[in-house]
């Protein structure tokens, strides 16, 4: 049994920078035809400069990977890597959406849009804003102090505060991607918030907002509430409860913001995942760190999840029966709900054991060392 | 500013076997005039020959512990050990209660009663137990699978299959204790095994029953419902919250079974502990595993605090002003529940600050390089 999936997006997704990101960045090019990039570096995407230069080198590291294929099962070798042709690749920067398949690279899976986010500040300006609107696809809110290198985020959401800047995204049609937990006891973080999504969607209905990678009933039930309230999924929170990652052994390499919650919420992100429901995207919030960050006392939050992530999700689509409906989580929900085209590229899963690799460079996947039931064919 | 504590008790303390023994034993025996030895052990102490065995295993741990002392800060270095009078030692294995502290060793810290128990199973018979009795303090029952080497648990609590055994115990006044979980959702398995200490507490009135290392407000309010319903409270379940444990970074260091609960729990749990509520009683839990054992994916459940435990349990007290009561917890709760008269030991604690060991030994324990506010003073 096969499936073909139609240009997979993944609609949040962290890739780091440096060794790192020459590591993840082509594993997520290898079956993604483009990803959300979030802006927490240190110091975080703020400027069209470091937008930009991010950028460059987040195609850089695609373009470069013919190393990283040894990280790959046999399949996916890829002897022969092109390099790109710089006129080629100076049109790339210009646009984030529509590139031909055949215009860079003969190797399809070099072939991946970074769809660039900046980090949310208050004080943008209109003029900046309008100025970087056709490198940038939304703007990404963090908390401050919630996550991985998010310590620069948003104390407190007063909407006369907001009003400036929020009112111009609206404007502009530049979406608020947000992350919404409190700094409250860790299970209530994100039900807790759930009223700042809603103080903001309506405040502010003509802005695009999305609950980034919701874990909660309370937030599946936010998105019928207001027409412009989104969500991303991870796979993670498809498959995992806080029982997998400390109801046994302790499993820090399942251990992510937000944690993992109950039964009754995986089941709630799972019905609206597999029924297409329209306001729901898959977003990985594919996370790496080094096995040393994970495997220690102050273990990192975040779970390594892009190159497993489609087989997985056939897997589990295919076990209630609604692989029709993987296309809708993993392309046509986001290019509405975001207004793009991604770059043409199609992925062919095979209902075939995926042995998952222990580890890709220095990082640990979920399900490292275990089977998935679906496979990529790479051609 | 100093404090006394008259004979402290432990009353729930793992101690493991072999070089883990030889580690953790003496550093109990530092501070600690006696504890229940939990009989989880791999096979776990099921007969009267494997419990005299673990007991002879542990005071020689004990005994011959000067090398020990490098373990411990400066002060409590001990330059000249005195091994044991095999006489003295036989004596010892014939009575768990009532040494003379001069007995054995002109080093008090080598003065400690291991309090023997069992592994509980249903099929024990009176002869047997009336043949085991003056080695046994209690026995220890966990549900299958609950926790560390407890897969040979009991499955079910059906008050009729249980009512030979619990009669006995019963009769003989052999205190039970439980480890109170469910197999459900992580965060709810103890509130969920309530329900279980209420029937047993009512079908075998005259059975003492202990909750163990209670984590949630449930238990403590189930403790005045029932006369026969007693709790031991752990160190570290008084101090965090499972926002210590996944909150920020993840410490699995202070992951343990049951997992650390919520603010209102741990709050539920200072009130009866501070206030000398006299059916709680403080039982560590101290459970020691290998730093590459926490460390690693599929980190083991405990937290290591035998050696830190009374400096910090002082500190806890102090801080709510309420000194005074924690003889009542350490000691006076546990003689008069289970009816013992510890050895005599004496230890004084004073008001200055105590470095806690990054390791002991190759266990990292609970605030390992940080400051407690007391310092134990060895004589």
């Amino acid at each position: 049994m096969t499936l073909t999936l139609n240009s997979p997006l993944d609609m949040h997704l962290h890739l780091r920078d440096g060794d790192m990101l020459r590591t993840v960045a082509p594993l997520s090019a290898d079956t993604f035809s483009g990803a959300i990039i979030m802006p927490n570096l240190l110091p975080p995407i703020t400027t069209k400069k470091a937008l930009i230069a991010y950028k460059k080198r987040i195609l850089d590291a695609i373009q470069g990977s013919g190393d990283n294929d040894l990280l790959q099962s046999n399949e996916s070798l890829s002897p022969d890597p092109k390099e790109h042709d710089p006129k080629e690749y100076n049109d790339l920067l210009q646009s984030n959406e529509s590139l031909s398949p055949q215009s860079l690279s003969p190797d399809p899976k070099k072939h991946f849009t970074p769809y660039m986010t900046l980090f949310f500040k208050p004080d943008y300006s209109r003029s900046f804003l309008e100025d970087i609107q056709d490198e940038l696809t939304a703007i990404k809110l963090y908390p401050a102090g919630i996550t991985t290198n998010s310590e620069g985020g948003l104390s407190g959401f007063d909407i006369d505060e907001l009003r400036p800047i929020l009112t111009v995204m609206s404007e502009l049609d530049i979406p608020l991607c947000i992350h919404g937990e409190t700094n409250g006891f860790v299970m209530d973080r994100e039900a807790e918030f759930v009223p700042v999504y809603e103080k903001l969607a309506t405040a502010f209905p003509d802005l695009t907002i999305i609950m980034e990678h919701i874990t909660t009933t309370a937030s599946v039930e936010a998105l019928d509430r207001f027409d412009n309230l989104y969500a991303t999924i991870t796979l993670h929170h498809l498959l995992i409860t806080l029982d997998d990652v400390a109801g046994g052994m302790l499993q820090p390499h399942l251990f992510c913001k937000p944690i993992a919650k109950r039964y009754e919420d995986r089941e709630a992100l799972v019905k609206v995942a597999i029924s297409a429901h329209p306001k729901v995207m898959f977003g990985s919030d594919s996370a790496p760190h080094p096995q040393d960050a994970k495997e220690c006392p102050g273990c990192a939050a975040g779970v390594f999840t892009a190159p497993i992530a489609l087989q997985a999700l056939a897997e589990l689509f295919d076990k209630h029966d609604k692989l029709d409906n993987l296309q809708a989580f993993v392309n046509t929900n986001a290019c509405n709900i975001y207004g793009i085209t991604p770059q043409k590229k199609t992925i062919t899963l095979e209902k075939k054991p995926f042995l998952v690799p222990e580890k890709y460079g220095s990082v640990v996947p979920m399900f490292a060392g275990m089977e998935i039931e679906w496979s990529v064919i790479y051609e």
